[in-house]
């Protein structure tokens, strides 16, 4: 066992907040993340929030000596922004999206129109079989107190777990980098780590560097929103190195590092996130280890039936959403037809006398046919969601089953 | 070798065509599925287009006690339609949506609000480690000669060849039955069997019945639409059953039968399709196979080439449809701005001979407004629609380029 060859794995983590006319000096910050990763010469960089495809490109020349490898994940009406450049070629990718994304008329918080997803890569790094790598970014957190997108944070995060367990089983090593959006004793991270069994970089860590407790949004970054960090004066950690040997491998995280506000020699930072960077020690062992569970079964269930409580939870407000958006779709209807029926009337000469002014009678016409469109369009909208939400719940309730049948 | 048990696996599938409110003599119908399955005791059913999950329950009560597992797949407005139905344990299961599938705005081809994707299913079959069954159905075609479907079929038979190279690599068997809306000779039937090493049960079989070709669309069957069989008398192959060996087990297909219109003792058939009818021999082998591509490399070169060219099509045409819609919302914008300016310029006195009367302004603006909400919306679809078939290009370019490099 001792003799077998180690490799020694630099990965580099990092949401980019890079999206277009939106972010703060988002050409001279990307720039500067490139020519970090060109110093620095990771083995593996995960990125998101790269929104525009210019920006990519750009990163591409840059490091095209040092990362020869390297793909950009498309989806979503503005991209996935999830990018990976590599040591290591890549031989396969694969994209999932996620059922649930947020809502597209809450235009303030515009993860629907990100195409939040996960990318697949499959990459050949010699010692071991491909070694999957995902990036991935889960549906934002806007108010934690009342966190209206929980539900759907979980489905992604449930379908995520899925998806790794389905794809992961001929790798020999599985690494996910990315922002989760969630704290870490928050009940979607016990999830995902309980039902793939996968290590969090920053728990197993021999060495810490950066923020104190691995924090990834700290008041000190200049864009970060201060107002936010209020109850978290140390800061917040939402971007994570996870990681699983599946078969005959051991994965040891000799080192965790954070990015610490302004990148050194400039006046700021990379992103308004701090970047995660882990050294990863990747060794041959003597016996195939099984895929494990992360966590003992009984506190498992605890985990799954918690998050399926706050999945129905969330089926119980689409299913009032989709009522109500049906309902006033209805009455829009209604109130069509009674006017179709007035203009009948007036036409065939039956009531000449009508009351209404056309100008308002056209206005109420229009007002009624919008309306009509718009809670059609939600009412499709919320049973789309009702759909996905009571698809987990029941997917979830099937893994409560499989855990307590085990024996 | 020969000590080895043998499992003999016998799978249905069928298109069950049950619409609500749509499609005729629905009930009838499910329910002679429900007792064909009852008395015929197939170990593993994959149905499609079960659209109402009420339809899935009467099922299910009905089939409790010969299949004691079942799924049913939710996505989309009205569902994936897919459920399966098996004698053996379902271990677990993962949804998969195609990224494109047509268009919403094409009410009379409602494949956009059903969701179309692939379930797949984990049974323990006992013989072999899990067994993967997928149930699936791709984009239909309605115009053979001018099939302005087919990149997105093509984009989903890609998606779907990708998911299985993913997923299948832990089970020793993988199984395909469905509604692939393809001929044989097609593309996207030579792109998923040569990408997959997926093996067609109606060519490989040793025994055949049923509808000669192995036809599942046939004029015999009182349900299907005659003038669409015009240029095919005999009718046309379209629901496969596929299978593939992964590690040490083969996989031979003893029969295959169709059924041939009406339902023994009745005068209508199940459904519009004909159902499909495996009897396989999974067998342990001395040797572990590699994971084979079915067919030889120059071969299938060719064929993620055509695949390619025809998903760039598509591309060209979706960007043609973003500029049009993009354009078409522009000039409603305008069109609204210009209006603001002279209604303001009426408020100030300005134009107080203003040569349109009142009405006749409003109804201009209204309709400007909705011409710039549905072109917007119009602009928002297409941009994903081309950023999805640009995806898919790129990861057929490096598909090739593997191919190309492999020895």
């Amino acid at each position: 066992m001792e003799g077998e060859p180690t490799l020694r794995l630099r990965v580099f983590d990092l949401n980019c907040w890079a999206i277009r006319y939106l972010s703060k000096r988002r050409q001279e910050r990307v720039r500067l993340i490139g020519d970090t990763l060109r110093q620095e010469g990771f083995d593996l960089v995960l990125l998101q929030e790269v929104w525009s495809e210019q920006d990519y490109s750009d990163l591409k020349v840059k490091l095209a000596s040092c990362y020869p490898f390297s793909h950009y994940f498309r989806s979503g009406v503005i991209g996935s922004g999830l990018c990976v450049f590599s040591r290591f070629p890549i031989l396969d990718t694969l994209l999932y999206q996620y059922s649930l994304n947020g809502y597209p008329y809450m235009l303030q918080h515009g993860d629907w129109f990100g195409g939040k997803s996960v990318g697949l890569d499959r990459c050949g790094v010699g010692v071991t079989a491909p070694l999957l790598s995902l990036s991935l970014q889960l549906h934002a957190e806007y108010c934690r107190d009342k966190d209206s997108y929980l539900p759907h944070r979980l489905v992604q995060a449930w379908e995520l777990a899925q998806f790794i367990r389905h794809t992961s089983k001929a790798a020999d090593v599985v690494l996910l980098g990315g922002d989760l959006n969630m704290h870490p004793e928050d009940v979607g991270i016990r999830l995902l780590c309980g039902w793939t069994g996968l290590q969090d970089a920053f728990v197993e860590a021999t060495d810490i560097k950066g923020c104190k407790n691995g924090c990834t949004l700290v008041p000190n970054n200049c864009f970060t929103d201060k107002s936010e960090l209020l109850p978290f004066p140390l800061g917040i950690r939402i971007d994570y190195i996870l990681y699983k040997a599946i078969s005959s491998f051991t994965v040891k995280c000799e080192e965790l590092k954070t990015t610490m506000g302004p990148a050194p020699g400039t006046d700021i930072p990379f992103s308004d996130h701090e970047a995660v960077m882990a050294t990863l020690h990747i060794q041959r062992q003597g016996q195939p280890v099984g895929a494990t569970l992360g966590t003992a079964d009984p506190a498992l269930a605890d985990v799954v039936t918690e998050a399926r409580t706050e999945v129905g939870v969330g089926l119980r407000a689409a299913q009032r959403q989709r009522y109500s958006s049906g309902r006033m779709a209805v009455l829009a209807l209604l109130l069509l037809l009674l006017q179709a029926v007035a203009a009948l009337g007036t036409l065939a000469g039956l009531g000449a006398d009508q009351p209404f002014p056309k100008l308002s009678f056209c206005l109420l016409a229009f007002l009624a046919l919008g309306v009509l469109v718009l809670a059609t369009g939600l009412h499709l909208f919320h049973t789309m969601e009702v759909k996905m939400l009571h698809g987990t719940e029941d997917q979830m309730w099937m893994a409560l089953r499989a855990l307590q049948e085990r024996p």
